[in-house]
């Protein structure tokens, strides 16, 4: 069973969502005041698709509240619940629902049940919970550290009888880690770099690891480079299926400079940190993966990596077990063009190459059949001119990689995101001998629903989690998944967000219109608006994408709504999920084709009738912080102003792994090339804003810091919002306040300034 | 003989010197688009003294260029150059020319020689220079560290033979302090906080200490404490007059917290440092005065404190020689209210208290007579009502404090700042006993040429180097001593400015003119200007002086000369020269009375007929900034803008000695009340930036941080300007951009909204 996230101008092949909107204008109507939002999805080398968003029509009697406010993102009925529904068997969830009521929900049998009353969590202040696999105790984190995600932990019983989670003879300790197993009462927990073990809540801790050191050895959990580059978690451990064995990595940052980060602020003598952050061509941490038995008398095993890398830098980039014993790992050479995937014995540590295919995705993981005899990955899959895309490949295996022999399952102009399961069960579900016959499981789902979907499987995929995270509902469903397709009269609801559909009812909010027609069937110019061009970090980084039917309401919601300001996001040339050419394409050139790109479109939408050319701004946050300021740098007042949040300035300043030219040891020189740093002349007479947290520790503070030296140094005007203390996801006081600076400030910069237009009283408001 | 820095308000004692300076205003004069910089004194209590500054007319040919501009405070011809005279004898001087030559000038035969030319500065990029007492040898700073002041340092010879000055065995080594002694090439440096001495340049090194311990232990050199707020330098050591012995401090910081110096710049993993920073309330460093003698072998002695401050913790706030074997000593408790002068014997180490008088100023040094038998000291002495004034107090002693006889020699409700010399030899000169008549030297002078002077006398009082720090001319002088009054035939000039004093020609610049009429006499209200009330840190922290004749060109110069704003400087309770009582107003009351006179003068301001009451802006450096943020907190919408740089937020972040609450340690909650961080609400509404340097070592950007996060609690709108990797005092670089950001501030924020004035061509070029 497969799920996919669609390429947007593969929508053509859907029923057509739009006629469901109801929101597609009718030429009669008074665009004035109505608040547009564009998206457009720039193909350079193809064609340009573009898909507009339009308001849906707004309760008029609502009147004066229709624009969305700085204020309303921060009001909890503007806010997505997320029920985080985690199966516990293959017939029950667990579930928090919109009263803070922790529930426990029998899909056969319809029954809920309290299991946790929202009191607890108000009381203790806790911010994460997680019933055990017995559902006997909860283990709650708490008084959680601002910086460093540590916490303290309270396990719960039946009796409400609360205690502390301590490492033996340590008190009111302050842990990094803690979490069920995968049976009974199982613990694990991470203190001080070291992993604790209990077999049951009131054992003794087990101390597995003992070499643990803050920031120089790490046991079981990742490392800045691990966590926020490799494995996008800081776990970095993995419970066999039966909960007798742990895999868990080993990093030795002893070689890895250490970067400090300052503090400024809540003592008379701040004291900043350091840590070790493998920059551009420094020395990486050093990766060992190992795997303790816990039943019995604890040994622990190491996994060898292949022969080739042994003596080579390299990464562990995925561990998943198949079976009990058994446990697939994917290494990958410094420079990222070596990639193996092997399955090792746990019993004997002796690992076998299964596949030395080069993947563009180095964590995904691997589905294996039950017996580990074939196993299914998404691979890239020539598809005519537009180069490769993600397909499902299936792979049969003697553990032996001569031997493999790879089908291709899928194929077309378009990306298989996730394999979520493979069910060998039914093979009339997905057949993988003969003809693969393709089944859209939710496209009915999305007809009258739902455009952006995730899925969660039951453990013997008989049932299925549906989260929509796209517009208009917001829910959480569980589904039965015997009856296929997935109908509206399958599913329960577990969260519809119900507060949030009524708020965002009164208020004039873009929807999705996914189309492909050009943008002047708006007709004759009506009214001159303004445009912010959007690029937010995550996804606008290479691979990301900005351009999906994925909901979020945000600050430029709010330019939307409330200034007619036209937002548009652009997944030009590396932007990810239409095909590894494009992806490729700013291989080991960053701030070349993507600065162009965005320029191009950009310079494609000025030409439209109903957008004043003289009224363009530009945002960008992390990288696309960094596209900003390359694309000011290379245009002359095109942008009326820009803001830079976050900004990386110079790669050599930043960890090679996910946005640096792959082969960078040799030539560290090619950095200088797409430095923000040089000839920041072209900067001066731009009007720009830089933001950024102190305490960022991905982006450092450095970057801007650098950066405003040298506008200094050229006499550029600029100003500048910096957030003390604050990390690369600042605090939601600090977000409250950088929204409403965000907004003045586009809203100042963007506004019309000769003629303010008469006879509209919804203009006073502002 | 003595130099008085005259009270502006006693200027009606002098010649008249308005009548020379040729500007006042004729009615008729047209006064739009002639920059009026205003200047008021304010003595609440009393009354409302005010001194006006007009422009002097330019000549008109000049045309397009007469307004300042931020560039022109860069340019060379708008530098004052400042020759450093210095005494190498009793006739003769040492100086550095406007041609960067340097110069000795017999005062005797009148004959000038070559002793370095410029040509050696700029081949070593020489910060500092400094001759031999045998005028053999030059000793030259190059290569100084931009952070730490340390540097490196050569010695070039007479045959321009140049070799590094290093300690024993170590190369390339950066000093933190190089010197000559007083006798032929006696010579000493500070290396790692040792002292080290060599008896002439060829000689080895001898070490003179060996506790010295970076950050720790400091031998002969100031830590923060000592060098910022006590000693005002980072010497901490002092010849005898023979140069036999060294007295030196002995600084022991091993209790002192250390505060951490971000570092973000200049490197892939810049490093901070940490320095003893003694912030209110926390342990001083532990100090000892030691005596070295250097004439055979080294032996070391201990002079020891009072007994009442032995075992109390305490300062030494003074040491000066007083005859080759005897040295001076006050020593302060900590509580600043116990204060003790001794003369110390250096052959046994014995010390003799011969005054326990409090003193406001605790470094003043005290003028010995030859014998020791009496010395002079200025004193607060009680003037009436207006309450005590420092003045000349004569002190004979036994080296015994009850037998003690003072005479007061001077009076008046002005201040004597110093004592610059007491010549016994000619007893007509300063009569000690009887009559004590008064005599102004420089009068003369201040008649024709200058309002703001200081001086340097030669060892045996028989010259006087006059440096001019006022205005029209600048001039670093020598002048024959015998004949009094010093009259304008009397003196060789040693540096006109010439250059500046043309530079200055022909762009309109404000021109000081004092007077104690009120500001009425402008007559009706010919244009309303707009005012910028200043404050500048040193000049207006509790004790200093903001209103003078001190002649200085900065960025509010441009906003005087081209924006025709008015810039006030205030000098109310709290401020110096204006008698113990004003300055004692704000003792423990740190935001309250110095606030209030400020919004009192701003008031009275607002009532004159040409200032327009709707845009009056205010700006502050240091205690400026704190006193600008108490003010804007305590008004509403009185100040249409405001920046406050560098501010101190909250004394509990900041040193005790200078600015807080003496008695401190007890009761440290009255530091809350004058916090600016309470009730930042008050803060909201205004349009406030911020400027901070990131490496501010004296007052921490920590204080800036602590504000933002405050005003980002309450949503604020403000900007803000930092300065990454700078300290208190900002890079020349970085100093321009600071200027064209502040003109450009006020000026947009005072600027006439409505009315754009008409016919005026100059204001065109803005």
């Amino acid at each position: 069973m497969t799920a996919t996230k669609e390429q947007p101008n593969q929508r053509a092949n859907q029923p057509q969502p739009e006629e469901d909107l109801g929101g597609v204008s009718p030429p009669q109507r008074n665009w004035k005041g109505i608040a547009i939002a564009l998206l457009v999805i720039l193909v350079v080398c193809s064609l340009i698709t573009m898909s507009v968003i339009l308001l849906t029509p707004v309760d008029t009697q609502a009147g004066s509240d229709t624009k969305l406010a700085v204020e309303d993102l921060f009001k909890a009925e503007f806010k997505a619940h997320d029920p985080e529904a985690k199966w516990i068997n293959d017939s029950e969830v667990i579930y928090r629902n919109s009263d803070g009521h922790v529930i426990k929900f029998n899909i056969v049998t319809n029954e809920t049940e309290i299991v946790l009353m929202n009191t607890t969590f108000v009381n203790f202040n806790v911010a994460k919970y997680a019933v055990s696999p017995d559902l006997k105790y909860v283990l709650f984190a708490y008084d959680v550290k601002q910086v460093s995600d540590a916490f303290r932990v309270l396990l719960d019983g039946a009796l409400q009888e609360l205690w502390e989670l301590d490492p033996p003879e340590v008190v009111n300790s302050v842990l990094q880690y803690a979490a069920w197993g995968v049976q009974g009462q199982q613990l694990i927990y991470i203190f001080e770099n070291n992993i604790y073990y209990q077999s049951d809540v009131k054992s003794n801790s087990l101390r597995l690891t003992s070499s643990g050191k803050e920031g120089v050895i790490f046991n079981g959990i990742a490392d800045w480079l691990y966590e926020e580059e490799i494995l996008g978690t800081h776990v970095a451990h993995w419970w066999s299926p039966d909960g007798e064995r742990l895999a868990f990595l080993v990093l030795n940052d002893s070689l890895v400079p250490n970067m400090a980060l300052p503090r400024f602020t809540g003592m008379t003598y701040p004291k900043g940190k350091q840590y070790p952050y493998p920059k551009a061509g420094q020395p990486n941490p050093a990766v060992k993966l190992y795997v303790v038995n816990l039943y019995g008398p604890t040994h622990t095993l190491e996994l060898m990596p292949p022969e080739t890398l042994k003596l080579r830098e390299h990464y562990v980039t995925m561990v998943k077990w198949i079976s009990k014993t058994r446990t697939s790992v994917r290494w990958l050479n410094r420079a990222q063009n070596i990639s193996i995937l092997t399955v090792c014995d746990t019993t004997t540590g002796a690992c076998v190459t299964v596949s030395e295919l080069w993947l563009s995705k180095q964590t995904q993981e691997p589905v294996f059949s039950k017996d580990g005899s074939r196993f299914f990955l998404t691979v890239p899959v020539k598809q005519g001119g537009r180069g490769e895309f993600h397909h499902i490949a299936m792979f049969t295996t003697q553990f032996r990689a001569d031997q493999n022999e790879v089908r291709h399952l899928t194929s077309g102009n378009w990306e298989v995101t996730r394999i979520i399961a493979y069910d060998e069960n039914t093979d009339n579900l997905v057949k993988t001998v003969g003809l693969f016959p393709r089944r859209c499981l939710t496209c009915e789902l999305n007809k009258a629903h739902c455009l952006f979907l995730d899925a969660d499987i039951s453990p013997t995929n008989q049932h299925i989690i549906i989260h929509c995270k796209g517009r208009p509902q917001f829910f959480g469903t569980l589904s039965s998944f015997k009856h296929i397709p997935v109908m509206l009269a399958d599913y329960y609801i577990l969260e519809n967000n119900f507060l949030l559909n009524e708020a965002l009812k009164y208020k004039r909010i873009q929807q999705t219109d996914f189309r492909t027609v050009s943008m002047e069937h708006f007709g004759e110019k009506k009214e001159s608006v303004s445009l912010l061009s959007l690029w937010i970090s995550d996804e606008f980084a290479p691979g990301g994408q900005a351009v999906s039917d994925r909901f979020s309401l945000s600050w430029d919601s709010v330019l939307v709504s409330s200034d007619s300001i036209f937002v548009a996001r652009l997944d030009g040339r590396g932007s990810g999920f239409q095909g590894q050419r494009i992806l490729h394409e700013v291989h080991q050139r960053l701030g070349t084709v993507d600065v162009q790109d965005q320029i191009a479109a950009v310079e494609y939408m000025m030409k439209l009738p109903y957008i004043d050319r003289t009224r363009i701004a530009v945002f960008g946050k992390g990288y696309g912080a960094y596209l900003t300021l390359m694309m000011l740098k290379s245009t002359d007042s095109l942008f009326k102003c820009a803001c830079a949040m976050s900004p990386v300035t110079d790669w050599k300043l930043y960890g090679e792994y996910k946005h640096c030219p792959h082969k960078h040891t040799a030539n560290i020189t090619q950095y200088e090339f797409s430095s923000v740093l040089q000839n920041v002349q072209a900067l001066r007479e731009q009007t720009l804003m830089l933001v950024h947290g102190t305490a960022d520790a991905n982006i450092h503070f450095q970057h801007t810091a650098e950066l405003v030296k040298n506008l200094v140094k050229v006499g550029a005007n600029y100003s500048m919002q910096i957030y003390p203390d604050e990390g690369h996801f600042l605090s939601q006081q600090s977000r409250q306040h950088l929204y409403a600076t965000l907004t003045s400030f586009y809203r100042e910069c963007l506004k019309e300034e000769l003629l303010p237009l008469p006879d509209d009283e919804e203009e006073e408001e502002e």
